[in-house]
């Protein structure tokens, strides 16, 4: 698990070289030029996590309406929705999810623009969709995602930018905004409060995680990797949702880990851990101002960073708990649903 | 909430009396007439749980796309996506949440149909919307919601039952059926099983509720009502995504609630109960067969009676942790969040 969090940066620039944007360009340009009226996304665990920053990408910055498919409702309850006109895009590591490639040949067969995201091109969910994106992250060792979460994000920042472009390319103030997300990411990974603050955390029986916006992907992946190597019951919740209702369970005995950048997002917390505060919870901050650092970006950006002393967090207090981060109990590194 | 948890019957009753039944099937006839290609829910807490039970009923019974829209994305970051074509529906007990209130608004402006399902027809929301349901649950005593929310259910059902019939009017067949649900939750809410369980979980430190389906909202909601009323931190995920990942979290002390019903949602769980049993998880079900019992009906309406057990299992375990369910620390009844 460290070596994969550790070939992060490397993974960012893979991508970004010619080959692999290239191909990604071509994929966004077909998009383009097929003019979705709105864009569904599957997917399940961490890659659902990286669905869920890629819709709102796709609100945001296409002014797309996004839905979120309950692979349920077509695999188990024989729902067959009329497709036409919508982008639907299935996202896995893998690609080995029977319930997501169910989803994909439903809805081609029923209108559907269908794409697959995945770090394996030779995967079933690859081959049931009509377009198909590399993540490249090469092999994963550990079976808690790190390195395949980023890959997906990034991935899908730039199908979401080129689409905008129109014609897959991105324009160069992007182009050189992401060139410097490497470096950046390396110097998030350096820093070495994530490992410290795994001490704090040896004896805290759950946890919740929190964010808004942009940020809010990155609050239920960090809750997703500390139960999955730490085996700590995590909660993420949107800052909104926080207020309606779980509040409640917050107390000094219940540690916050807040996500709270620069941005819209970010601000919008504030009020959020000024009522955290009320409640004398223990809050620990992610951004460019928190106690885990990370470099400042537009917004937009931060989730493939804010990420990072989270992974950190997560591997360092498995290792701190006695646990095996590298082989969680009870999972497998394909997870088939039906 | 003992007093709003018992009239839970009462209120069923009530919605299907011809004054409040009428106007539902009015606006089913409406929204009918305008065909809307996809279904947009926006909801916080509770009412977030009901918008996902709309959600699924209209993905298998309306064979519409749904998104789930994120008010951030629109108040926070100024997306305007275009909703031709969409119909949008805000839920909202109060109905006072300003960003809901905002998205319909948007919403409306970008050409979608808004409705509003609320408990308060003077409510902002109510106004902002073209159309509007009340849910006509009464006054709700205390924070943590619970009639209104069933009552919510209720009226989602009813609409999009009454969209499938075109004219708003049900079939036959479907109110006979609904005409029995008050009994049904009088039988189901008469079990002393779930007061006499919630000793069993005085001292766990945390607890998982999972379901798939039409039984996920149904999960999500209970672990909510935990964490309002006994500060319990409640995790909830759908069966499948509880394979994916948090199942390492799974071990003795980690209680856990299952939803299992009869059909095919219930059906796809067995195989999740299996795995937990493997990790040796403390299971207690919830459904036709189950610890906590409720009465076998068709999976689509299992959502109104499922949630009463465990409603019950909340306030009575706030009580047997000294808390006052009435009240719950930090929360007030309306939330604010922009």
């Amino acid at each position: 698990m460290s070596a994969d969090i550790a070939e992060q940066p490397a993974g960012f620039a893979r991508l970004l070289e010619d080959e692999h944007a290239g191909a990604i360009a071509a994929v966004a340009a077909e998009v383009a030029r097929r003019r979705p009226r709105n864009v569904v996304f599957v997917g399940r665990g961490t890659s659902d996590h990286a669905a869920l920053y890629g819709a709102y990408l796709s609100e945001i910055r296409l002014g797309l309406p996004v839905a979120s498919a309950s692979p349920s409702a077509i695999t188990l309850y024989g729902a067959r929705p009329d497709f036409t006109g919508s982008l639907v895009i299935g996202v896995s590591q893998s690609g080995g999810s029977a319930d997501l490639t169910g989803v994909l040949s439903v809805a081609r067969e029923n209108g559907a623009l269908t794409l697959a995201v995945t770090n394996n091109p030779e995967s079933q969910l690859a081959k049931a969709a009509e377009l198909s994106i590399d993540v490249a992250a090469g092999h994963e060792r550990a079976v808690a995602a790190t390195k395949t979460y980023t890959a997906e994000l990034l991935a899908l920042l730039m199908l979401i930018e080129g689409v905008r472009a129109g014609d897959g390319r991105l324009p160069e103030q992007e182009r050189a905004a992401l060139a410097k997300l490497p470096q950046l990411a390396e110097e998030a990974l350096a820093d070495p409060a994530a490992g410290e603050l795994a001490q704090r955390y040896r004896f805290a029986s759950s946890l919740v995680t929190t964010g808004r916006g942009y940020a809010y992907p990155t609050a239920r992946e960090a809750a997703l990797k500390l139960m999955e190597t730490s085996y700590l019951p995590a909660l993420a919740f949107s800052g909104a949702d926080l207020l309606h209702g779980p509040l409640a369970m917050a107390d000094p005995d219940v540690p916050v880990l807040a996500v709270v950048g620069d941005g819209p997002g970010g601000k919008s917390m504030r009020d959020v851990v000024a009522r955290l505060g009320e409640r004398r919870a223990d809050v620990v901050t992610i951004g460019p101002a928190g106690e885990l650092r990370v470099p400042a970006v537009d917004e937009r950006y931060s989730p493939l960073l804010d990420i990072l002393p989270l992974q950190k967090l997560a591997l360092s207090l498995a290792l701190a708990r006695g646990e095996d981060p590298d082989a969680p109990r009870g999972l497998k590194k394909v997870t088939t649903t039906l």
